[in-house]
């Protein structure tokens, strides 16, 4: 299949996955566009919309086939390409994500987790023993993951990112408080917890305002 | 200053901000709408556009007063309201969230952290004894938080939810996989680690496609 879709629809893909997913899972075979929009909050126009770029899923009246148009989602997210990943920085955040996050069914196969603390190398998350920084290049020559989380502190973000580079590593997933620019043939994901928490200071805000204005 | 900003431009300005404390805490005082963009990754365009919904920050040739330009994108976002907040889930990812954010600089106070497991309870994170979620209600009853930021397992997040929202909180940034509606008066941001996953994987396998399409 073509992938002609528009960034906005990309965007709102992985949501739909993991609602797919959930019912999925429930063992619900088919949905209507009406009951998707109910759990999912959003129009059921705007998911008429945004699903029909993906071809014949949903008829009129008889509803989405859950399996298989979570196949095609997955199909157009590569989520079952088998990408490998590696881990650097073993702290909080690392640990964190190295626990809680289902990789295998996003995408990613995690193969390594690295750190450079000597407190920390050897010692245990999930299934992998942490292993030396000083030892990836190695790793990576062997393995040849396709791309890296970066769950290392802001100031050591930038050299990290250019020895991985350097290694091969294309791809990356940047958890630290510096953004990792997007440049030729290296593609980044920058995730900012703390711009959540901004953008809900703002609604809280606005929310507020807006009361403020009523009671006038 | 009326807030009438588009929803994209909102979602931009928490990152502006970012951009603008890093300048202005290494002790820039102007800054060109081309440097900006040279270090946003974005066009000097889009910079102009956004940031001339804000009045008359920028001067032809001159640049951007950083000092002033940060504040006022601080006001629009409300983050000198001094809003306060609870977090429930003291567990990994509680932990990580506590200890990486910088609350106090992101437009909220965190002033209690709670979880119901006999193990934790009574612990400390940063400055903060775990607390028995048990007596969140008295809490609340006193000390009115205006938010909750939820990073309990996703089979209990709907409960959790409930119980706040039944004690007047309105506001919740929700870390559970499950996701949070936003209903009536009930302000919400969802933060979905996965979908960042799954975006990357679909950017990689764009990229993959088309040096294969090249090499054809």
């Amino acid at each position: 299949m073509e992938k002609k879709v528009s960034g906005s629809v990309i965007n709102r893909l992985p949501r739909y996955y993991r609602h797919l997913t959930d019912l999925y899972e429930s063992g619900t075979e088919r949905i209507s566009s009406k009951e998707l929009s109910r759990r999912m909050g959003v129009t059921a126009s705007q998911i008429r919309q945004d699903l029909n770029c993906f071809g014949g899923f949903g008829q009129q009246g008889y509803g989405y086939n859950v399996e298989a148009l979570r196949a095609e989602i997955a199909n157009i997210l590569g989520l079952n390409r088998g990408y490998t990943a590696v881990l650097v920085g073993a702290g909080n955040m690392g640990r964190t994500f190295v626990t809680n996050t289902k990789f295998e069914s996003r995408g990613f196969k995690l193969i390594g987790v690295f750190d450079n603390s000597p407190e920390v190398i050897g010692r245990r998350i999930r299934n992998f023993e942490i292993l030396d920084y000083a030892q990836i290049g190695r790793f990576i020559k062997d393995n040849r993951p396709k791309m890296a989380i970066l769950t290392v502190p802001k100031h050591a973000m930038k050299s990290v990112a250019e020895d991985l580079i350097s290694m091969g590593i294309t791809a990356f997933m940047n958890f630290s408080y510096a953004e990792l620019e997007e440049t030729d043939g290296i593609i980044v994901e920058n995730v900012h917890l703390s711009d959540s928490l901004m953008r809900l200071s703002y609604k809280i805000s606005v929310s507020e305002d807006n009361s403020k204005a009523r009671e006038n």
